[in-house]
């Protein structure tokens, strides 16, 4: 029987908080580190851990018995070591980007399981020249450009958005029949993937009290309800559209295993209301599994050795569960 | 020294559950209701409670110890108590609206603290030929057409709304420089009037992540910032716009006592999203208080005995602390 195959993780920004989780979560599973192995090494030593680190020549090598594996993507710019913890550095923009199309061309080579990506700097990509705002954008640029939902999950509750990054004038225009159904296939194959025989999904409206029958505006009435209506003939247990103010709580409280949102903050208010901690982020729709946690760089405690994995270690976990169930169906 | 002014309960829809929660919750202090005494003795019934029902001349004449006092408005509804209770009756529309012309009367007339409203069912309403949807607009226009926020508020959260019944397409229409400032110094004032010296007030933007300095959206830079600027220069303690999907979660944790949302979702989402049993809706702008319980009549359990009176007991609990508040300033 072969070994599994490692979950790829990529460094994020060198300046920021990724490489230091990354070092305190080591050995959850196979896994190797797409980053600069300088950077993983001081990582090491400002959270005081002792493990060597292997610098592989590539994933699928085998890594020696408690170390922590490395390998250096091509195009890794030199000396990011030097680059001050904490501040926007296009060198480490750079390098990010590096590491994800490294990574990317790996998982595409079939030499990784999943990709976990560690939180890169919005600034610091752009200094670096990238035209993509962020991981989101340029993951499914590599992948080629196939349409992709965001779905954010922690222990209670697990979301999926149909639109995100626009003002909210242009969500309302984005939301049509098609990109709801897209949204609502997509949630039921990645709760599939996850282990969930029959996922129950419930779909959320956008206007108050989920419009009240076409009084407080038609989007559900002309496009939301007949996407899930669209979704039921095709054989999924899909419910809705419901009051978007009460539809969390009751996916909270075990009604439904994920909530279709409309927008960006009808879906993250309720996932980030109780706490970032346990967030994870899983882009649905691409042709690997991609998790990370549900938080940024945060400069301002880079290098203390005081960051949080607690968000990473749940997107490390999620990512293996995602990959082995979809190894197995 | 005189005795403490009533609170006025209205009965709302005498087919729901609102006459039993009063009837499970009196003795909370000093209160009339302003309804129908034979409603409100088979609710007594009904939960098994032994209580003697007072019928009062007018809302201020003494009551008799451990009496439930009722004071039957003009107007109201023979035969109220045949109506089938979980049924829509207009006749039972027509009563809820008698009470809470009743009361605003009174509360005008100085013979009351605040005005506690039961659950009214919209249906109900309309039935009798009501033009108002509800309670807050048939209050606004008893009180003169006033502008009028709603304000959520439990334990641990406190929002409160700039737009509220309209499409989601319409609210970002009525979103203005005017009409935010408005809001924040509605919520100041509140605040004050509840007990704080100094509030502590967030802004919630309208855009994903507050607009993302106009990238994701202009209502942020061209209304909602210009209005938070306009109130700090009256002196308030106003931050914001901040990114929707994480500022509920920073006043829950202590950060801010109010956010000003502005869109119904975003404010209902995190304050509903823990459960609805503490949550409590405040009417301000009014010239009086007014509270009420976050739910409706729950036709579904009506007459059972089984209604949960908690989220009643704390709009009693907060109508008698803004009352006095008031009182005292």
């Amino acid at each position: 029987m072969n070994e599994p195959l490692p979950v790829l993780i990529t460094l994020g920004d060198a300046a920021g908080i990724g490489p230091e989780i990354i070092a305190k979560s080591w050995g959850l599973g196979p896994a190797v580190v797409v980053g600069d192995a300088a950077v993983m090494r001081r990582a090491l030593a400002q959270c005081g851990l002792q493990r060597p680190v292997a610098v592989l020549s590539s994933p699928d090598e085998p890594v020696p018995a408690g170390a922590l594996a490395v390998w250096e993507p091509p195009g890794l710019p030199m000396g990011l070591v030097d680059c001050v913890q904490g501040r926007v550095d296009a060198r480490c923009g750079e390098a990010a980007a590096r590491c994800i199309e490294g990574a990317v061309a790996q998982l595409q080579a079939g030499c990784g399981a999943a990709l976990l990506t560690a939180p890169l700097h919005k600034e610091a990509l752009h200094a670096a020249g990238s035209p993509y705002p962020g991981h989101t954008e340029m993951l499914q640029a590599l992948a080629g450009g196939l349409p992709v939902r965001m779905m954010l999950a922690n222990d209670v509750l697990c979301v999926v958005l149909v639109t995100v990054h626009v003002a909210l004038r242009e969500a309302i225009e984005q939301i049509d029949q098609a990109n709801v159904l897209d949204t609502i296939r997509m949630t039921h194959a990645a709760l599939v993937r996850s282990g969930l025989a029959a996922p129950r999904i419930a779909v959320a409206g956008l206007n108050p009290h989920a419009g009240e029958g076409g009084l407080f505006g038609r989007e559900e009435v002309e496009h939301i309800a007949p996407a899930v209506q669209a979704a039921r003939v095709l054989g999924l247990d899909v419910q809705g559209p419901f009051a978007p103010d009460t539809v969390f709580m009751r996916a909270r409280r075990g009604a439904f295993d994920a909530v279709v949102a409309m927008t960006h903050d009808h879906g993250l208010i309720p996932v980030k209301y109780m706490g970032l901690d346990e967030g994870v982020n899983v882009t649905l729709g691409l042709p690997f599994v991609r998790t990370s946690p549900d938080h940024g760089t945060a400069f301002d405690i880079a290098g203390t050795g005081r960051a949080d994995p607690t968000s990473f270690q749940a997107a490390w976990r999620l990512a293996q569960r995602l990959a082995g169930n979809r190894a197995a169906n």
